[in-house]
């Protein structure tokens, strides 16, 4: 069932134009994947993503596993029908935010602004897993590889990932080798689990290592030995956009050339004009959606401020030519008086217009890669 | 242009069936007015609001004139265009919220449960009007009963409402008395004002007297008088649904049996019922859409709340056979799960829900009259 193609292959750059088959459809490479962490977007229905043409979404276990349960999202028959998605989905492991809670944010830790933070409520990390307690209920929930398979089994997304360890930025080498190693052998746990009952499922490796390019290259040799469906790249990926890009231009080639590979977490506009040159398919990041809450409308120019004094009386759309359900309906004075007046609706609009915008913004870079421009 | 036909009498009751024409469509009566305060269902976009078939739209004056200000909607081309509603709007005063600001939360006021709380941000008091301290930027804002029609011209709502006095629930019968005169002073100002250049736009007297029966029919006597093309009823209804009843009872029969009323801040489902016999034509209230975003789903048994443990896995619509857009493409048990998560998706969800609900409801009740089954 899963399966990637390559149309095209730009001839100035590794860009290249694809497209993954899932059980739920198409999605065309290089893409932009939103995060609807709770099985939605915030402050969009499913239906309405959909018709804005968002081919990937991207949802997070450790969320759906305490709140509502695998086992409820399984008794609807599985998490596309539980939110109404038509379209594919890729789950994570719930790695990323355990070792948030035993490090404090892994977000700050990989952009290397934060300290070790204690333990948070994590309550045990060895070997089998971690250990830790429920926000929602103080329970206490192992999640291992296998159990964390399981629980994507049960959610049961198009690509899953398997349970690794985020380690955090401030490491010393021998620790960061371990960790790499451990990390290895649970993505390795992860996939025979996976494979005992593949339903149509796709799994993507993490590569992992760092900033330090020998163990990044020792994390893609060994994972791309594994039968694995694609290969994500996670991790401290830098605390710079050099740093990033350095390290992403070494490690992309070094990966199985004709499986899907994907970025975790970046997906801003810099970002996305500098790395898919370097290959990578697809993106995941909240930044669009997040900043959408913040007023911060996507445009072609950089972006905009929806509540800056100048737009008070703006009388046109956000942008000119923008075919989103927003521009075409309401004007960027509308806009500015809904986020002055703190309205629900104004995180709507906003979501919207900057969803597609992302998603318009990939059509065009497939099309410019098609053209060799990229 | 503004025109009222009633088309059915019930043979039981007062009620009746009609149909409001103004420059943007028709509304059928009696019906429900959702609260739109400002321009926006909360959680809603407007060309949902159309879909949905909310013939009209409750907007505030108050909040409109601080925010965005009324030159901003007056350049937009007016309210409708602003916030892209192709259906009626109604306006207020303003009224309400500055004698909120005097005399604390009129809603306590109304039901008997505030003691008067002093001034607020409210200067001045006089025969002249109301002088208030903008929220915004600190700005002192003169309301009149001129200043209130030229700002609700500017918004060029389909129906307008005179500038009146809140008196508070707990006051003797001769300030009570006084604060009648007074209204009926500052309507009078009102009406002679959007006389000047009426633009299609039409206005609703506002009856007050507070629960003195003798002072509501004088003042159902002084308005009625005066050529008003509706009749809104406010001010303290009462401390309970007995003592509503009995006002209302008394005082629809005296207003012009010909033009529309509507009875001002009261929506819930047993008011409707008990009411619309009694000859109301149409309803505001935010109560719909705020119970929305408390969980609360309106159901022909009277409601239920989306959080309660036993929807966590009840897969079917919040109601059989309702239409609206998320009881067609969600289940209960996602609604359930994305209160307890928090998501802003709720809602929208909910919102669309009881908003369909409440129009449907109003549908219902108007073949119901045409068959004096109410």
């Amino acid at each position: 069932m899963f399966r990637f193609e390559i149309l095209h292959r730009s001839k100035i750059s590794r860009a290249r134009v694809g497209r993954i088959h899932t059980r739920h459809g198409v999605i065309d490479t290089p893409n932009f994947v939103a995060v609807g962490t709770n099985g939605t977007i915030k402050g969009l229905d499913n239906e309405t993503v959909d018709a804005i043409g968002l081919q990937l979404m991207f949802c997070n276990t450790y969320h759906l596993l305490l709140q509502p349960g695998t086992d409820v999202v399984q008794k609807a028959g599985g998490l596309h029908r539980f939110i109404n998605r038509k379209m594919p989905i890729i789950t994570d492991s719930g790695g990323f935010q355990v070792f948030s809670l035993a490090y404090g944010s892994v977000a700050d830790e990989l952009k290397s602004r934060g300290a070790k933070k204690g333990e948070g409520h994590v309550l045990k990390i060895n070997e089998e897993g971690v250990l830790f307690r429920s926000y929602r209920d103080g329970s206490k929930v192992l999640l291992t590889p296998e159990s964390s398979i399981t629980a994507q089994k049960a959610l049961g997304a198009d690509i899953i990932i398997p349970f690794d360890e985020l380690p955090p930025y401030h490491i010393d080498e021998s620790r960061l080798r371990s960790s790499l190693e451990r990390t290895h052998r649970w993505e390795k746990r992860s996939l025979e689990e996976h494979l005992k009952s593949p339903q149509g499922q796709a799994i993507y490796a993490v590569v992992h290592g760092g900033i330090d390019s020998e163990m990044r290259r020792q994390s893609c040799r060994f994972l791309a030995d594994l039968p694995f469906d694609g290969y994500a790249i996670g991790g401290s990926v830098g605390k710079n956009k050099e740093e990033m890009g350095a390290m992403l231009k070494d490690c992309v080639p070094r990966l199985p050339e004709e499986k899907p590979n994907h970025l975790l977490g970046i997906g801003d506009i810099p970002s996305l004009d500098a790395l898919v040159p370097l290959g990578i398919d697809t993106f995941d990041s909240s930044y669009p959606t997040r900043a959408a809450r913040h007023g911060l409308l996507m445009t072609q120019s950089g972006g905009i401020k929806a509540e800056k004094g100048e737009f008070k009386d703006f009388f046109g759309p956000i942008e000119e030519g923008c075919s989103c359900l927003t521009c075409k309906n309401f004007s960027l004075a509308y806009l500015h008086h809904l986020f002055k007046a703190r309205e629900l609706t104004a995180y709507t609009l906003a979501t919207v217009h900057n969803l597609t915008f992302m998603v318009e913004k990939m059509r065009k870079m497939r099309e410019a890669i098609a053209l060799s421009q990229i």
